[in-house]
Formats: C-alpha cells, sequence, structure tokens
C-alpha cells in the first residue's frame, strides 16, 4: 500500500509529542517534504500559502524531532510522534490548539488546564 | 476570530481520546458537520467521497461523544477530545493509525506497542 496524496499532493499531518501525548500542530506533507523528513529526522512540511518546503523551527530553532511516522487506514493522514524542542506554535504557546469552539461556534482562549492533552 | 473553512468548506479535524492520548482518526468537518456535532455532541464528520454528513458510529454503534473542541492558531485545524466508544477504526482496530511509514517510505503494520500513543 502507499500513501494516498491524491490529487493535492499533501497530506494532512498530526504532530503529537511522543512522551506527552499533547498534539502540538497540524501540518500538511507533499511527497517531499516526507522525504526530506525521513531524511532529516526533523519535521518539515509543505507550506500551502508559500508552496514551498519549510522545516519547522529553521529559523525559531523550535524544531521537532521525528521518532516514527503513522498513517492511517486509507493512507491519507499521517501522525508524527516527536519529540518537540521549545514551544510549537509561532505564538509561543506549546501548542496550536489553545482556542475553544464554545457550544455556539465561536472561538476563545482556553484555560491551560482546560484539557489533559493541552 | 472566526473558523477558516476556506475555499473547500472543510477544515481537518483531530480525533484524540481525551483520558489517554490516543490519536484515534483525522475526519474532515464542514460548518453543518460541526454544527451537528455542537448540536449532539457526538462526532460528526463530512465525507469527501460520498460529499454528505456521517456521525461516525451511527451503523457500527462506535461512537465519539465530544467533550470539547479546540481550534489552531490559523483556525484552519480541529481537535476533538473524545471519550470513544469501542473501536474507532473500521478495520476494528482503536485507532486508524496502525500503520507505520519505514524509512524508505513503505508502510508496515506498526506492532501494537510500537509507540506510546498507538
Amino acid at each position: 500500500m502507499d500513501l494516498a496524496f491524491g490529487e493535492s499532493g499533501l497530506l494532512p499531518a498530526v504532530v503529537q509529542d511522543r512522551l506527552t501525548g499533547q498534539v502540538r500542530m497540524v501540518g500538511y506533507m507533499s511527497r517531499e517534504s516526507l522525504a526530506a523528513t525521513l531524511r532529516t529526522g526533523r519535521a518539515t512540511f509543505f507550506s500551502r500559502s508559500r508552496s514551498e518546503l519549510w522545516e519547522k523551527g529553521q529559523s525559531s530553532g523550535n524544531t521537532l524531532r521525528v521518532a516514527s511516522i503513522h498513517a492511517d487506514c486509507d493512507a491519507d493522514a499521517l501522525l508524527l510522534l516527536v519529540d518537540p524542542s521549545g514551544p510549537t506554535c509561532h505564538t509561543g504557546t506549546p501548542s496550536c490548539f489553545f482556542r475553544r469552539v464554545e457550544a455556539d461556534g465561536s472561538l476563545t482562549l482556553a484555560p491551560r488546564d482546560a484539557a489533559a492533552f493541552l
């Protein structure tokens, strides 16, 4: 079975801290960015806005060392278990998922201890 | 800030067991499926292949009770913390991420204890 990159050529890649279980971010990977990740051991994504590869942390130093990569049953989503260096979000928070979707669909800032894995 | 559903009208939604931290699956949500999820408390996705809403577990019984929903910094990805009922994958495994991407890019079946959160 091969990965199903499909028409867009991209797969969503969930980044999870392999020790704490915290989901840190979701990025997108092309074949090329996956190959770079496998080669270097550092998470490298495809930027949809800039249409180029970016190695996470190349400018900030907040890299993601990849311990293992997993694919789902349809081979159209990836899960990266990583050892993060520093915060993952560009805002300075450990995880990018610091907002909560309320019952009416609005977004609020979730308290840091709102959930076990946030 | 609003969720950025963008041109496709869909956001990737990562489903994580809120007690164990296991990432169970990745689905896609439209505004309508998110509204249904918020209304019912059960994860409801948009099927890209069938172009329709599907409530996870409606036929299998393996539902996902949603404890909270989170959005990332760009508001273009969702994280659902859930209490799963039964296995989440249609293959019968708890998580859909039972394959491992090897160094050469090939996919293998990962041993169940390959990683803390798989």
